[in-house]
């Protein structure tokens, strides 16, 4: 094992995302940060390489630039990975040429600008046979994998009600008009893509739905609102759907709910009991009974009851919180694990493997796409396609 | 003012519901019980009258003698109005009748077995000018009139969204055919009426988004589900939801969902803030706001910051829970202040005259009309129909 | 069984308290409030006797009349217990006289004014061999009765550790100058008794931690503080515990706690797990244990889980809230169970027997001294003496 | 700025402290790990560094040899400075020899074994100039420095009560008999200190309390239980506290308070209002007020409600929570921020010096020393003398 050296493209002073990932990638102290193209404006570029102690030689101020002079460098000098941290319709440009560089590849949700992309990029990975890993965050928490495993070990029984809100308030104004740089690009379909509510949150939604079930959804029944005067982009929406082993789910994503933040939930249903998680207490897994006492799971690395995939993701004992940083770099964490196994021939651990990739990017594009086709049809169903 | 006198059809002994009426009837000391038939089986009628201190002269084996038995009475003795507390398919007749004999009446909601019922109680309360009451619990909550309050003097700004969910786990079995006489008649289409999930809930769920926000339902899509094996009736379903305002909602009620109890929630929001009610919890109103912090508003007598459409439904400080029972006898209360008022010629005050009536009774058994309507059809939208 | 006549002393217009216990004891139809002195003011006396239905002939206007005349009535018209909800220094002189009437009787707590009030009762019920029931209000929740179920059954093995804490706000201003009745006679020592704090909610916590567990105080270390400047009287207060078996404890009482309500919480900690309840939530029961999930146990009459102690309190079936009233309806309907039966020559069930008697009110008066004398030592621990 | 260079004495394989110390201080990016004496165990310290690929010749076998060889390197290569992480007993000689040669340290609580050691170090750092970070986690939390921030303003009005409650359970059976490292030298009188649960958890729970109030603790009632049989340490106690502004207090410290996990919580009562809080939810503060609606106070760096010192320390909008080792990561950044502005001749702003000292370092020394002695005393208070 050595420590992976990062080269990120996009993330320079003000972006919010970026920031996040190298605070994840920081932690566990397996990644360094090594080069940058951190803005497509070579001034702001070069500042926030300053501001994050890079060297001046690898301050690069397109990624162009940077991925070919990094390729050109020793093998021991050059860096592993490339994470892109752009907005969605700066995705798909930088991946390619990364992996075409032969560089494995992080990247930001929603994978792409649109589905067609996602299919190249993930013909791409499968030609070059590099990792990428997408950082579908909600799925790095513990408690998530623990309700997975409890599915998957039929602690529940057959499921059949699956129901993922995702209510957040923040564009609850025009704040797109109001000088909210974030607002901006996610509200205008050139940058953002198909939908904005489905691509910025409902992603995230339908990705937890079938990451914990294993499950499929086969049909949608979406009504897509712009509910903010004004605004050129949905930002609400509500999805009936079917999943491929009958179950029958209700997804809600909202970025006008006035007053709420991230207030991500699923609730899971099966023959013999349910299981609850809210992205706010995010160590708590609820899980009932059918006439048994609810029961409280925590998170915590000394909790002989949780699952190898809960545990592996944990840093501390219960009671000692961890939070959003944690889970995203769960996902950078078994990211590197497992490039360092593969970089060392040696097998990863399933749990190493728990991060999601281009299959997973390939279906929320999907998803945005059926969403938006069912928003337009007068059909009460429309039929999942990838 | 006296206290009144209550006749009770239905609620013998093993009976859920009317345990529960005559809880709440009794509570404040305004309305006694003072004759009943209380089971169509002559035996248990006559046992459960005893149970509860009836004189014999006044423990009736059917509700037609009952209502000819009583209207013969003196004045100063007969009964003022008559409970109806029957499964749905044996609401009508009863209800018709009693009216036909000037008895004002109770009645438990979904407040008849079809739409046609309803329609002509609707007449005959129209007719006779005698009161209906439907006992919609929730809406008796103080908690829930300082929502409507707040929302009726425009704290929240235009509503944009209504979220209302009802997931309850009790028939996540076939407990239908395992003994449970409560969910044997409620999964029975010739005793519960075209739905059973809307029917017992879901009309619940209906009319507290309606009773809270002034806003009328104008279209739906809906799917009805049939969970568990061997069932006859739905027991589950999510409904997608317009307003008259332009609001959008989603409504949720399944009674398949595992280890949950009766957890009623709704969320409402606004330009300007959000509420979020849970009937687990029920004297607390959580409001989110824009931009400041949310606050958590309790129910109590002592409260200044409260409508005082909430805390004459109050009967104790805050701190000391009110619950189910409580709200229940609000419309007993209201009911039998209303019904005081009216046989002393008084106008009775705004916060008495706060009850579900024969209107909501009709909007209710409409809303399960269109959501069935809706449910067997490939249109996204069925428009609301009374 | 037949309804049980009652009569009140104290609980007129205003009261707070009074008008709890008559919601209470109305509320299963098992008590009639058949007369009443219910102000010792004539006038006030005689319009809440109005207001509550009463019959001219049984509205008195003091109770050693009351008394009196009901003593006179046949046996089968006159009342079977009295209720005092006077304030403490008023509680003594009507109960004993009550008692040499030959009726039972309903007191609500502090049962007196000082220790030796309280034991002079004690010796009058033994001779007499009627019944004194106390309200400790708190005692009469389902999930502390499942509390104290568990300990009994050893399932959290030996006690070791009990926090009881009552913080309540309502004093943190000088409300008694105030116009606040409640505030004023609770702070005026010649009618509270020799502490407020804890003869108000000192006496609840402490019978609380005592009832559920089965101990018995041995010793307190007390600090009674005087908050509020301009108060004649201590309105905050805590004291460490030693109890018979070992078991240390603490606890909290205040008037001063700003912002709180009526948030009554005990926690007690075994060798193997722990409970935790909370009055504001009453339903639920946390129990933790040493290496498995913490469970949620709720009340419910549908429970198989719960202690047959805990469901013979409920009316409800799990998430339809009791609350306050219902707890406090609870100690009505069990001392009314065990009259009946006591009337009957039937030997009440153990669950019937379950609510708190002179014997209480005896240690929670001793309470209060032990905690005023500790209050005023130097010394660490003070006895518990009786 | 540039990012700071670290040695750390302990943390190796296996221990707890150490590991959470290094993924505060990779967080941010500012500081990186450049040596390490990680064990006393010489083959342990260099698999442990190996672990975290530190170069061979800068991975030490003891910390003498660690700081003598460091000292020795060029300015810009040598270390900035030295994170002790040792048990109680290790502190105080490494920190010394750190002081003497020149390096800033941070070292975990409490900061020494005895009292004496602790005002000899604080000498020492007067002497030098140096600065010494003492690791008091919880008042690294954003919503424990926006209670500080509203009580230094005067929104609650005067502090009159302060509540502090630190239950864990994990020593709840006689672990350190069973192989629990941690245990073992926690409940080891040579190695921990005069006492071990206000060692290990009172001392932080008395620094919230100093901190947050600004006021200091001027006498102490205690009593220390050592609860678990065969224990040579106390592992549980209670502590009545007078501050010097008059306010009283209770401590409540408990290692044995079975099924708990870490649930440090504070509740501080003015004469306007209260503020509450909760590690396990840290990200909420709960504000109540006299008659107003309690408020829930979030941390996010988009809060415009929020005081400086708190949203300087958050890194995520609202709802993304943030959890234990950002707390963590916020004494290391404050610090690091702070000895960069130092480096560089600049004045830090205040936000950055919000970070624990020398001085907190003695006054938690001090209160082992005071508890025990009123522990052991039969007199109810002790002055509490440093």
């Amino acid at each position: 094992m050595r420590k992976l050296r990062m080269g990120m493209i996009g993330g320079g002073r003000n972006a919010f995302i970026g920031a996040i990932h190298r605070l994840a990638a920081n932690m566990d102290g397996l990644i360094e940060l090594s080069c940058g193209a951190l803005s497509s404006i070579p001034e702001i570029a070069l500042l926030s390489a300053q501001d994050l102690f890079l060297p001046e030689s690898r301050s690069y101020t397109n990624y162009e630039e940077m991925i070919v002079a990094e390729a050109a460098l020793p093998s021991d000098v050059r860096i592993d990975f490339i994470t892109i941290v752009t907005p969605n319709f700066a995705h798909f440009a930088p991946a390619m040429m990364a992996l075409e560089y032969g560089f494995h590849v992080v990247i930001e949700k929603p994978m792409t600008f649109s589905l067609e992309e996602a299919k190249l990029l993930q013909q791409k990975v499968l030609e070059t046979g590099l990792i990428l890993c997408l950082t579908h965050t909600y799925s790095g928490y513990p408690m998530v994998k623990q309700a997975k495993a409890m599915i998957n070990d039929g602690k529940l029984g057959k499921v059949r009600k699956i129901w993922v809100e995702y209510p957040q308030g923040w564009l609850s104004t025009l704040s797109e008009k109001e000088g909210n740089a974030q607002a901006a690009w996610r509200t205008d379909p050139s940058k953002s893509g198909k939908s904005s509510v489905m691509g910025d949150i409902g992603t995230h939604a339908a990705h937890l739905a079938e990451y914990i079930t294993a499950l499929k959804i086969t049909d949608v029944c979406a009504e897509l609102n712009t509910i903010v005067e004004g605004r050129i982009m949905d930002d609400d929406g509500a999805v009936l759907l079917k999943f491929d082993n009958g179950a029958k789910g209700v997804l809600i994503a909202s970025q006008v709910a006035t007053g709420e933040e991230n207030a991500l939930k699923i609730r899971i249903y099966g023959e013999k009991g349910g299981i609850e998680w809210l992205q706010h207490e995010p160590n708590t897994l609820i899980v009932k009974w059918l006439n048994e006492p609810t029961q409280i799971l925590r998170a915590g690395t000394n909790y002989g009851y949780l699952s190898s995939f809960a545990t592996h993701n944990c840093r501390t004992p219960g009671g000692h919180p961890e939070g959003y940083i944690e889970a995203f770099a769960n996902i950078y964490r078994n990211f590197a694990l497992t490039l360092n196994c593969k970089l060392e021939g040696i097998k990863p651990a399933l749990e190493m493997l728990d991060f999601p990739t281009v299959e997973e990017g390939v279906r929320g594009m999907a998803f945005i796409d059926n969403v938006v086709a069912s928003s337009k049809s007068d059909k009460k169903w429309t039929s999942f396609k990838v």
